[in-house]
């Protein structure tokens, strides 16, 4: 699991340690010049455009951007000039609060724009107004929302699924892992509430999560220590598992619960320090060998390619809304390929996130092993023909239809009031 | 202006070409040493606290927060059980788009808690429900505009203006710089715009704006290379000369323009490429003679301690109302103080922004030798009997009264309207 580049790394330092100085110089300049080989790589693929337009042979203009309340789900309906509609489910809690950024900042910009020109739009509307200095989840939310309902337009008038759009499908399903949100309680109560979600999915691989959010005290850490080794006993040598500190350590106790996860052949260890501590997770992922997953509040590109540039960690996990959509997260996940990292979306909030994830693993090659599902959570009422939309023996099939693939009952859109100010 | 670290490592540099390996390896080492010890200076710095309460001997229990609205105008009030109350202006059209953030995640957290703990509330605010994850502009101006309220709050409280809450008044008044917000004009149409802001402040310092915002084109840079030298030409060698690229450059066109304002003696360079390019902005500084200012955009402590830190920039900007306010903010000017650094206030917005970086001044030593001043166009009602407000000779005094030192209109406040969801 462990990348390439950090193994090489590995080698290249400790035979330096035990050589003559010649030698060292040697292996550092052939390492920089990898490394500046790689830099070059990356921004050229920061500025590579992903959208396939292809497949459109006439302009598909936008005529409205609504956004759409039923109960406590937001909705965003994009429609052409042309009648062609695309529906997608926004972040239901944070829209609740963003509304007026999707209202003023953003959905204007998009009205009357060429469809086909999603990607340059989402640039163009970070540009916007000075839009650029709202970097970060209440703006990317609101700008993600909208793409993704205009992805599904867009998909709808080629009739082609959002991978094809997006790059190109290269799978048809994918495995899932279940998340456990809690916090607190015993280990035990804690492995009672993975066995039942492993049942319900049929997942091969769960996420726990450690410290006390942000911080960590010694209750906190009495639980960590019990858990890890309790979770491989209960689930066996088959069952991959992944642990979440969501930034709750330092240095020293990443290092140390990190040793235990490696010694228990856990899969990842998620944000161990708070999320804008790239140097000290760098340091951490250089002295561990389990590999440390991170990206989650990432809001720049810039950023990403830096992680990705300096193996800062070794798993990227854009989260598909926080980080302004489907397209942004691609070109991450491709800056990844090119460092030979695994990009595995991070789900928010609930609503439809398992299905975006999905469609993003369709076209995303190296989107690793598992794709996080709560589906089976979801109340937001679709149908969908090729797809049961459930996990199957730990496996869901990505929806093939045109667009997201799947159709929202219509009278509970007809009954969706229009948000406005 | 350019710092001692900067010239430092420079002169290592040059030196270490010349010299024998040992010599080289002597210096790097002193070199890591002295960095090692600034950077456990400045961790120790993020930690450090710095609002003052030994003025108060009882606590300060916060009744209510209101946000408040009279025409564009937001504002915020904050009330003591015992009755006693502080006034904020909020970032006005920042607030018009995020009060639902204000109400919903910033403010009810506040409530019934001592205002003498408002250093550590800002942080539990940040960290409660998880709001770590909206770290930036929207969620920021929101706890700012709180922060300033409060602050207000606990200086009529105590009979101490907000530099002495802050760590202790060091200066009374500050010389003031005046920007310009024009691009895209002639350079002829830029200077007699220049002409007309010194004259009505008296400023012995200005601000005029770079490139295109965020990209630039044949004609920005035309631009560019005519005003350089005529802002030079027209003001004189004791006028003192910033220029704010916001962003528009690449590495080499950065280069290019910084050379030039060396030869005209310029005395920064704010922002030559986009605020998330970190690797770049070290790289142009590492480069160029001219201190290369940056900030406004920062939303992370941890950041501005790695620009401090690598010498990635050579003034610190936090912008007062973007950053999360002015305990935060003076927490960077501290970490800034540790490397020898100044921290200039960024001003963004309108309204009693100008009093805000006249607050900060009064109790940073290092805050450089020019503070944003745009009090000449604010329209909000408020008297001050410490001071007029004004520039004169481009000279502003510091209201030295309780709290923020001004009294608003009451009628104004009377007539403004609470705002709810």
């Amino acid at each position: 699991m462990i990348s390439n580049r950090r193994d090489f790394l590995k080698t290249t330092a400790a035979s330096g340690a035990a050589g003559a100085m010649g030698l060292v110089s040697q292996r550092s300049s052939s390492t920089a010049g990898k490394s500046n080989e790689l830099a070059a790589k990356l921004e050229r693929l920061q500025a590579a455009p992903v959208l396939k337009t292809e497949f459109f042979q006439q302009p598909v203009k936008i005529a409205s951007i609504e956004l759409l309340k039923n109960g406590r789900h937001y909705l965003v309906r994009a429609r052409s000039t042309d009648g062609a509609e695309g529906i997608a489910g926004a972040h239901d809690s944070v829209m609740a609060t963003t509304f007026p950024i999707f209202l003023q900042r953003v959905a204007p910009f998009f009205i009357g724009k060429d469809a086909r020109e999603l990607e340059s739009l989402v640039h163009g509307v970070y540009l916007k107004d000075s839009n650029y200095k709202w970097q970060g989840l209440p703006f990317w939310v609101c700008v993600a929302s909208l793409e993704i309902a205009v992805l599904d337009l867009l998909g709808k008038v080629a009739h082609k699924p959002l991978g094809d759009l997006l790059g190109g499908v290269v799978r048809k399903e994918i495995a899932v892992y279940r998340a456990s949100g809690n916090r607190g309680n015993s280990p035990e109560a804690e492995i009672d509430y993975l066995k039942k979600i492993v049942a319900e999915t049929g997942a091969n691989a769960i996420k726990f999560r450690l410290g006390a959010r942000m911080r960590y005290d010694d209750a906190s850490t009495r639980r960590d220590h019990s858990l890890i080794p309790l979770t491989r006993k209960t689930f066996g040598d088959k069952m991959t598992i992944y642990a979440d500190a969501n930034g709750s350590y330092d240095i020293p106790m990443s290092i140390k619960i990190g040793k235990i996860m490696e010694e228990y052949r856990l899969s990842f260890l998620e944000e161990p320090v708070p999320f804008d501590y790239y140097d000290e997770t760098k340091q951490i992922a250089d002295r561990l060998r389990i590999p440390i997953a991170g990206g989650e509040q990432e809001s720049s590109l810039r950023r990403f390619r830096w992680m990705i540039e300096n193996d800062g960690v070794q798993i990227v996990q854009p989260d598909l809304l926080y980080f302004g959509g489907l397209i942004r997260s691609v070109k991450v996940a491709r800056m990844a390929a090119a460092a030979g990292m695994d990009c595995t979306a991070h789900m928010s909030g609930g609503g439809l996130g398992y299905l975006y994830i999905a469609h993003f693993a369709s076209c995303v090659p190296n989107c690793g092993p598992h794709q996080e599902y709560k589906g089976d959570g979801d109340t937001t009422p679709v149908t969908c023909e090729s797809s049961s939309l459930k996990s199957e023996n730990g496996v869901m099939k990505i929806p093939s239809g045109p667009g997201l693939g799947i159709n929202f009952d219509r009278e509970f859109i007809n009954k969706a009031g229009v948000v406005s100010l």
